[in-house]
């Protein structure tokens, strides 16, 4: 069970607008710092937010309770000119999550509705001890020697926006997201796939694209245990630590260096 | 003529695993500020900034000097934990533009040489006063109703995906370049393009999708008074003072209200 | 028992001139920025930090654990130039936790030693259960009508201060600390004083400047559940709901609404 | 003539107690936030900005005109839930320029009127080519050692508090204002005084207080050249390249290393 909170900035595009359309350079600010504030304040209990649509956010939050929830929600309410609604929703997928904690917002209101404000609702029991994150780190091989260094911005942009539709429609296929996070990296919760998955999808990938994908795969009690396995998997690919493109690494397991069903030689 | 600048981080990707991987929800607070803080500085002198991979960010900086990228330079370099580099260039088409900016920083060595600090090249003269911004604001037609509060939040993102992804093919193939910026919005460089060629475009998308979009085009000194007036003619659009799904005006003309090149009836 | 984290970036006098003196309105950006994150972090655990001297920070703890804090120091090393250590002390008055936190990090060396770096030491045990926070908001009467909107902007500076400096000296005799907060507001851990001290206090103050101070005062198990009564009982005094110049509150009883050692009628 | 700013956010006191006091830890954060982004932003136009009450604040803002001066003001009510106001004048000292910069916002109504809002009203004409600005970067000699890695965190402070209360007092007298910037450093708005006025009030303080100050002083057509060249002034006293504990440059004369009315051998 994957815990996961839909987060929307309430009757947004008709403030940006009023009275008249607001400078968009301020706009982009005001949005890249409350996503900025939103990781910093979910990060400092483990969890993780990935921006989405800036004014739509989709966070994993396993082992964060309600009260927290409130806490930053009054907390954003305090220092922004607007206020978040909040869905909460654990399922067996990140997907089903994420569908399941949208519907506790729209059952309030639509999103310019101008009376529905600060929503925080739950669909169904909050995982605080039970269930796991998995996330799968992704990123493309040597993509500094042969995209960056190579291509211009705009043409390595492409390429990285061709490469996420194209991972967001596979991953789609398992329950699983996969969100852009910089760079060449996406971050995918995947609870419930297997490292097979990865390789079937990635094969794929390279044969219709020549683009080689890797990932390291965590699994962790929060999004940050998860993320931190995830990344030290990565690295174990990238300095030839582990055979293949894949490596899964389980954080109950890490210290004692046991695999967790795991091709990953740890 | 459009100004673009294209702004890297110093050897960003191995700082982000040295001495082991950084939490994650730290890298996503510290870039989106990154991109906040630049949309504020270049802002401050009417530029505007697109996040594209956080790590490559593309800006417009028609009207902005040498001294003034310098001095945002250094400002990152006194509250950040790492360096950019800047390229700047100016051409006909954005696309062009940034091609030749992205350029003068490749010559002078690889995102991840340790050595490579603070480029800051120029490829050819600065527009200070000749020269011109165009940009489209486009967003889709009703899409609170149609997407935020019907679809999830992960298929709502999806669906803008598709469309953002399908825009950059279409816009490329005049030389401009189209970003995202939250929401249903799509901020696209589009010097040189015509109103039909938008309308032909959308009538494309229209029928391969169902997604109807719109778009209000502006036309400025700066990146910031041609983003006013795209913001202002989308504003006429919605509120259907004007026909058709395409609107331009031009900062220049704006005040005595006369038409630039427009089916739009200001 | 109060607990107190003193926090100090490592190295930070030479940094700012190195290589050459730094922008300063950069230094004033990025250290406020370090105070604002830090109230966030340790705010997301129901601490407060107070500025003190920007490049030494004092914070009100209780209930925060060593983990907790390390993560923090790890956050501030991931996003600026430069790292931060702490050391914590738990004590029966504010003053003495403070002067024991310093101590755990000045035994580690110079505030400018190049080589000391992220210094986490704690004096005596955490109080995680134990413990209580006392804060006194105290702020001066009428102050808009009197002093904003009579005076200019330096001179209500000038008396703020003096009344700061007044209170400093005058809360040391009782092992308090006080602590400006902005406007006419002041923040001041007082663990073991009266109502009656403070009455004093604000008496001798009436009498020799005419300013007439007050205060409310919270008493709780965390920085936030203290800080929260304080304002509270601040409110009651405002609104004439209490007698008098102090109002306690303790959030223990404030639910059942009882009166917790206090001249205060709720 | 220097050019001063007052910035007042508009009836900030009620807002942070509607409908409940809002939780302190956050107002810290947003008023340090507004802090920082003011000097970004007023930085941008080599402005400096000091924080002062936080609610109230004052920034030195030769060259920056009035449409900048607005599109900042429009910057915050964009991203913060508060607007701000300001008054802007210019005068022989700075305190005098405050003063009047101040009645300019005043005179529109009460800091807590809230029907008064955005105020942006200019004592006289702007500075854009005449004035300088004149800024003297006071220290502590030998501060880490007599007092960071001595006293405890909270007595430094205390002794920091006292010598800017007396440097205020002092100040004042010949028209010029101090803040306090971090550390053991202050910044002094001084358009008019001597060297000689600071060796007077500099020997004074050391008779009766056993602390030696020292300056760099700069002069500049902007806040930010003379900061430059305070900081090198000080820079230059520190490493022993000039005698005494006052040093001035002037931006004008400094490329060509001649003496400006000054002791410093440059």
């Amino acid at each position: 069970m994957i815990q996961v909170t839909v987060i929307q900035i309430d009757n947004y595009g008709p403030w940006t607008v009023t009275p008249n359309p607001r400078r968009e350079s301020d706009l982009q600010a005001l949005q890249s710092r409350l996503y900025g504030d939103l990781n910093l304040q979910f990060g400092a209990h483990k969890g993780l937010v990935f921006y989405t649509r800036f004014d739509n956010l989709i966070a994993i939050t396993n082992g964060i309770d309600l009260e927290t929830h409130r806490r930053i929600q009054d907390s954003i309410k305090n220092r922004y000119p607007f206020t978040i609604s909040m869905g909460i929703a654990s399922a067996e997928t990140p997907y089903e999550a994420q569908k399941l904690a949208t519907e506790k917002i729209q059952e309030h209101g639509s999103a310019q509705d101008k009376y529905r404000k600060e929503v925080l609702d739950v669909a169904n029991d909050f995982i605080l001890e039970e269930g796991y994150v998995q996330l799968a780190h992704i990123d493309i091989n040597n993509v500094t020697k042969t995209l960056t260094d190579l291509e211009s911005a705009y043409d390595a942009y492409l390429r990285i926006n061709e490469i996420h539709l194209r991972l967001i429609k596979e991953l789609k296929k398992y329950g699983a997201m996969v969100f852009f996070i910089g760079g060449d990296n996406f971050m995918c919760p995947c609870n419930g796939m297997t490292e097979s998955d990865f390789i079937a999808i990635f094969g794929d990938i390279k044969d219709k694209t020549g683009v080689q994908l890797k990932a390291g795969i965590g699994i962790g009690k929060t999004a940050e245990d998860a993320s931190n396995m995830a990344d030290i998997g990565l690295e174990l690919i990238r300095e030839g630590k582990v055979e293949g493109q894949v490596c899964t690494l389980n954080y109950k397991n890490y210290n004692i260096r046991r695999k967790f069903n795991t091709l990953c030689p740890i």
